[in-house]
């Protein structure tokens, strides 16, 4: 396949936390052409209405399809995919994945009990999303908001005794409240696109907690997954890798914190960003 | 004092932090009527221009002094302070006191060396507002960014190993540079209106430090006893104690958040919390 071929792929956040999925997506598409949007002024979306959401996110996949020629886009954003996936598709024409339907979809196909875990921020929680997504798939699930995890990902300390310890008690009162529920659970949905950064230290704490043995699935993984099903009809193979995925970053603020903390997510310099103004 | 001579007090923050101040001020006016708004659908102000910043604490100025009446207005957020106080008191008519330059001046009443620590969020850091503040008054100051510290507040871990930690790193952190750069500090400014929950952790890892015997002074005190020189000219005297102050808070989002986490930060209920919306 040769770069006229490949797609242009449109990415998504509310802020740069969606980089890990654009990560994800490299590793698939080395070839292809990424443009992605951070809507760092507007963040956090988890705090703001949905009518609200459903704007901004419809104006950030405007500019990504109209003025960026993106041809598939990937909504990034836990937030704007628990409430803003059907006004993004009315306001683009082409096809829209978000990241709450692939987590739960791979939990589906890998859990043996039905039981999940579920951890995300708390405006994700309070959506229910995954809970629903879970749900309709015939799974049990809990969610916790872990609200502590973006704050020590963006501090650096995603190898840090201090972060080991928080998700040693996060998972422990999770495993608690499992039990107490009388859940068997056997797969931990990562449900924040900042969390791959931890998943080191969570396997880690798994290991060591009473719930050794569930298996984590990263709802970036596996949103990249689903991309390469739709864009390419299930085949796999990432085509030529010599070729090296040609990136464009935007961010409406910010873009000094988008730049330095940006290239832990994507595994690689995010090199400039562009700074746009979406309006108020 | 009667209720009738006792003046309508304002207070504004982006969030609810701000009741801090408020709870300080409580103490001094018992029979004062006061107003706390939080611009909670706003927040945080700190990622946004000093512009739109100026805009949006103008007009929350303005809702607290023609809409409630308020004839003395504190500004209890240290972003708003910083970058906007000039813009407020151009929007209002009534006095307009800050949280930087209380806490500036007991920094300098307190300190024998001359040098100042500062800890506070990424936001007033990077405004530079304490060192500038503290600079004109003849004291060199070194700011440092907590920013695990208002997500551990608002997990309500005030007084957790976890927190114990996260502030002796950055305690040690800040001692070192302080070091490094030839200072003796014997006062550390707590530059966040969500740091008077962790005084006593704070100054347990003092003690604990190379910095033993290092004051706290804590800017929502200093901001208190400063609006009680300026509404009494000095005189300390709260007046009958039998009165119980009057509040009123509103919130322009999140009330749920604001009445959970608010009652910690007033140290008393905050009963309702009217929403209100201040557009755009």
């Amino acid at each position: 396949m040769s770069r006229s071929d490949s797609p242009t792929i449109g990415v998504f956040d509310s802020g740069f936390g969606g980089l890990t999925v654009l990560h994800a997506l490299l590793q698939r598409f080395p070839q292809a052409r990424f443009v992605f949007l951070g809507d760092t002024a507007r963040l956090p979306y988890g705090s703001k209405s949905r009518r609200t959401i459903a704007r901004y996110a419809a104006q950030s996949a405007q500019f990504l399809t109209r003025e960026q020629g993106a041809e598939f886009l990937v909504i990034a954003c836990n937030t704007a995919s628990a409430l803003a996936l059907d006004a993004i598709r009315e306001a683009v024409t082409v096809p829209v994945l978000g990241v709450i339907e692939p987590g739960a979809a791979v939990a589906r196909a890998t859990s043996k009990t039905g039981d999940v875990l579920v951890i995300a921020t708390d405006a994700t929680v309070h959506s229910h999303a995954y809970a629903a997504a879970c749900e309709t798939r015939g799974l049990r699930a809990i969610e916790k908001a872990c609200p502590l995890l973006v704050p020590l990902v963006e501090e650096g300390w995603t190898n840090h005794p201090v972060t080991a310890e928080v998700l040693r008690i996060y998972l422990d009162e999770l495993l608690a409240q499992a039990a107490a529920e009388g859940l068997k659970p056997d797969a931990l949905v990562l449900g924040c696109t900042h969390y791959p950064l931890l998943r080191p230290l969570i396997e880690h704490a798994i290991a060591q907690s009473a719930g050794a043995g569930i298996r984590v699935i990263d709802s970036a993984e596996s949103t990249a997954d689903t991309a390469t099903k739709l864009l390419r009809g299930g085949d796999s193979a990432s085509g030529d890798r010599a070729w090296a995925p040609e990136i464009r970053c935007f961010a409406t603020d910010s873009v000094e914190k988008f730049q330095r903390l940006g290239s832990k997510f994507l595994g690689r310099p995010v090199g400039d960003v562009q700074l746009i103004d979406l309006g108020g």
